[in-house]
């Protein structure tokens, strides 16, 4: 869900791609994305293109043909990391876990001591799966035998702490469409100052000019050279999100988002659907709740959209059919909403033929009343 | 300048990058902008990214390493074909001509029967100069060597004719924010028969995932399988864009811009400043009148700009100091505003110590009075 305020802001008149005041907007972005992404990365920007460019742009910038890229493989994105990998003529070594476990991070740190790679790329939020990754220990171990860190951000970007610094992420990329709440188009990417003085040292040229960070430095810093025309409007809408971000609070936001997470796991658990992910492991941006058995996820999802215009996805790969996916971020992620999905789904699932163990509405409200209660 | 209808369209309330709806938007689209091409190619579609990334769409998908790419050089988007030809590992040959002359067809046909490259890329509308390159013998004898026609249709899309098909271009991309009047961030591409069969048995994969036709024929047509999440915003506001053109009628929005640039030559002419590029040659969208011996061309624009909120642009490259560079299109090729243009130029010009031999709003007048009075 977008605010008003955001596609009011699209409506402003676009100016030329070198005009000073677009550069002032650049700027308000690049502060408030470092903020969200937890970094003081000089290098913070958005690249012109949605969440999958700036996965590229991280792998087409900090992948060199004939290197050796990690992967930790558990979702649907983890793939794509190696598809773009292979494109980019690394070798690519892959750890593999169920989708829906999150890897232990010794278990990372011994495989990277293995394989030595020159770049380490994870999701820390997996959309295909609700799976958070978490990372320092992995990071500190790529550190140590001199790889770089490449982190998929893009649902836990203004949802939940990404902490680039603190986990010592070196590249994070992200979309405008989930936390952000705006229209998608553009996509965050922060840049480690370790990162930087690699990639300004990189021998061979990238094979992508439209997404080559040095040129796109060179465009958005010091000098503004031309590269490309980017997309004005989209950066108007940005830094609209950013703001309401910024005037909600970091901290109350996400505050906002992990109960309206914890509420919906006590109300979908009371009904009696398990979630696929462990606790500790969750997203608190995108839930997986199983699909209880015999159920179609299809019918439940098809007629909860008819009855009360919320869509819910389903899961594919190896999940399709067996775990709703949830997302519950931005304006919506409040009590009246997770409420009223609540109730939604039950009705849906009886439909179907499922008898829910307890009140799910009950088990949210009960959730979101004891802080004010006790 | 973008049409308020086209602001508004981006208010609308996003929907999924898999929403029927939103496909739907895509039809009309695709349909509108195979018209505006002179096409009927079926493979016609938008980029999610600005110009530049329908540049990089055309060689990284069409030009293999170790492949032969030819490009006709005389102004700056060559070079930049070139240097992306390059990225993807082409050997490229260039047929060179001072920025600002066409090439005659005969000579490109010669040097291609020499050369027999995989491919051809040449700019149709060159943006740093004005000039328009004519193409229909240039196509012929690359097809008759077996190879692909790319063509830079930036600055032609929605101001003139750009012929696909009557040309026999294989591959043209172009922009939204220029001949269609909305703002930037999609790259209409279209693409022949031909070229679609050679890249279906294209035997290696392309670097770059992003703008991977192949992938992309998968999500936007048939199957709709997932590939990235498209910038739906921006798609609403180039429909709305494609359905103003369409409704002033493609043939009447292309007299609307001949017009307006046969009034602005005239005017400036008369003020004793001459074209840069011949008659014949030249852009309907784009001028470039030479700046006059002894002026500062900087301080001309800035006080245009400071007096009448009208921006122009200078040369850069060879041509930096010797042109202004003139955009006159969309909702601006209009009597009024090219009488006002040169009003402000003489005024400007004027401040600088330049007297104009005659008055340029009178000649522009005269050649908009003609044809009504005689």
């Amino acid at each position: 869900m977008v605010d008003p305020r955001v596609y009011q802001a699209m409506t402003k008149t676009v100016v030329s791609h070198l005009d000073p005041y677009f550069f002032q907007v650049v700027e308000d972005c690049r502060v408030l994305l470092r903020q969200a992404f937890g970094t003081t990365n000089e290098f913070t920007l958005a690249m012109s293109g949605t969440g999958s460019a700036g996965m590229q742009t991280a792998i087409a910038n900090f992948v060199e043909r004939g290197s050796k890229l990690a992967v930790l493989a558990n979702g649907f994105f983890c793939d794509r990391m190696t598809e773009m990998g292979k494109r980019q003529g690394a070798s690519v070594v892959r750890l593999e876990k169920p989708w829906g476990e999150a890897f232990d991070e010794d278990d990372v740190a011994s495989f990277l001591r293995r394989e030595r790679p020159r770049v380490l790329a994870f999701v820390q939020a997996e959309t295909s799966t609700g799976v958070y990754q978490n990372s320092k220990t992995i990071c500190a171990a790529a550190h140590e035998v001199g790889a770089l860190v490449i982190a998929d951000c893009v649902t836990s970007l203004g949802t939940m702490p990404v902490n680039v610094d603190e986990n010592g992420i070196d590249v994070a990329y992200s979309c405008t469409q989930k936390g952000l709440s705006c229209p998608p188009g553009l996509s965050p990417v922060t840049v480690s100052p370790r990162a930087m003085a690699w990639l300004k040292s990189r021998k061979t040229t990238p094979a992508d000019w439209y997404l080559d960070l040095k040129l796109l430095a060179d465009y958005y810093e010091g000098a503004h050279r031309y590269h490309h025309t980017a997309p004005i409007s989209l950066f108007y809408a940005m830094r609209e999100g950013l703001l309401c971000i910024h005037e909600e609070g970091l901290q109350n936001r996400w505050a906002r988002h992990k109960a309206a997470h914890e509420a919906f796991v006590a109300g979908i658990e009371a009904m009696g659907l398990p979630m696929l992910v462990s606790p500790g492991s969750r997203l608190t941006s995108l839930n997986t709740p199983r699909v209880p058995e015999g159920v179609d996820d299809l019918k439940v999802r098809k007629s909860l959209l008819a009855a009360t215009d919320m869509e819910i996805l389903g899961g594919f790969g190896p999940l399709a059919g067996k775990v709703f996916r949830v997302g519950i971020m931005g304006p919506l992620a409040t009590e009246e909403h997770v409420l009223a999905l609540l109730a939604g789904l039950e009705k849906a699932l009886a439909g179907e033929g499922f008898a829910p163990k307890a009140s799910g509405v009950d088990a949210a409200r009960e959730i979101y009343c004891a802080p004010r209660l006790r």
